[in-house]
């Protein structure tokens, strides 16, 4: 510790260094440039409103391929320490879907609640949200989450699981993050 | 395509072929003849209700036997082409319910949302739907859904999650399902 | 069947034997005597105001190790004779949560929707609620149901599930229970 940092606020007189968060982008025509993808911009938007603590956003664009998309979500864990990473796309029925399948062989352990409150979510906006097969889980000091492909419902997914985010990576040694409460207020149980 | 196609709607000139819908029932007693089956009965009549595009029924009564229920569900999507596969019977925690084992092991992939929006609304009526362990999920350009037995709860859980299985269809590849929006209407976002 | 047995209701004459219960609380710190639990007791009161049947708790204390719950879990379902068994602690992300895949390791089969129903009931009082990994299911003529680990929560999950826990006992062959109506109303559909 210097001696500036006892006597001055760490945040006047050298900024934290911003939290590293993973945005993965699973497209096959984004990822071949036949069609500008607006997942990962809708969900660095979504973030930035949230967020009051700094972050900096780790992008990959990968096809939908499941041993690309897993290695990138292994490498945004375990390499870029991205300690929240988002994903966007691939997360339906059909065939070429596969995020959640590539997520599950990098995750150790899967959270039930999050598919589960996101469909719920998006349920009350369209009925096809059931078709989702959106999941979320921890790799170490990592929180991974599937999102949908379209930016309104990011946002209605980020809002229904958001609020347990910063606690669940104080459970798992990830960053600390802290929210805009008047945009999306974060719970720390007995904080 | 023959000139008469072109020339007047085919639903005038030749009528499309009905599209077949699987219904499998899987009990120990309507198999062995102890008890009429009121499941399969009421599946069809719901899809009647709820469908404009018409349709066959492909039955199949089958015991309580994981390996005689996964076998009918493979032919049914295999070799008669049933691109819709409705289950009833069998989702129970008693050691002869086996209709959830059987499913899952000719499935490629499972949906969970439809177990839950199925044991959701179920709920709503009683408080013993969370035993059901119903699940659906797709084999190849197949969806297969299970339902419970009695009658009411089918019309429950069909209404819960039909909306949503046109849509499903068209991106597994299975065939097209117009719905009659008075009665159940489909949802296809972006159509 | 003796003669007073016939002639006098056995209630009267004599009384029978108690349910066993099982109540297993994991804990590092509560088994390390650092800490006395209070999840235990919740359960027991709980209990005590929601059964009519006389029953006896069979408690367990140990670790967040997942061999040693699995093994204490079998123990009160194989030779205890529990035909249901409460668990709290250990259900969240962290790395010491491990109740979850203890419970994995010795159930046949799932209920998937009593963590659904856990999660969905707790979601409404904390956000936090789709951190846990609360799960249940069936070992033979026991079903285990994992809880949380605070005393309030534990009351939210216990009226979300309970109603349903006589019937599935019936289902797989275990003790009968009965409730008081006024404080949990159990579901036995045609009965």
């Amino acid at each position: 510790m210097s001696e500036r940092e006892t006597s001055m606020p760490p945040s006047a007189s050298e900024p934290a260094m911003p939290v590293p968060i993973g945005v993965l982008v699973a497209s096959d025509r984004a990822s071949a440039g036949l069609y500008v993808d607006r997942g990962g911009p809708a969900i660095e938007e979504w973030l930035g409103r949230a967020l009051v603590t700094p972050f900096r956003s780790v992008y990959r664009l990968v096809p939908d391929d499941r041993a690309a998309i897993a290695a990138a979500l292994a490498d945004l864990a375990d390499r870029e320490r991205c300690t929240l990473i988002l994903t966007t796309g691939g997360t339906g029925p059909a065939p070429r879907d596969v995020t959640p399948e590539a997520t599950r062989d990098v995750i150790a352990r899967e959270l039930a609640g999050f598919g589960e409150a996101m469909r719920q979510a998006s349920l009350r906006e369209v009925p096809t949200a059931i078709l989702s097969r959106q999941l979320a889980g921890t790799r170490g000091r990592s929180l991974i989450i599937n999102l949908p492909g379209k930016p309104a419902s990011i946002a209605t997914c980020l809002a229904a699981v958001f609020p347990a985010v910063p606690y669940c990576l104080d459970l798992i040694g990830g960053d600390r993050l802290e929210t805009d409460p008047a945009f999306c207020a974060a719970c720390r149980p007995g904080a």
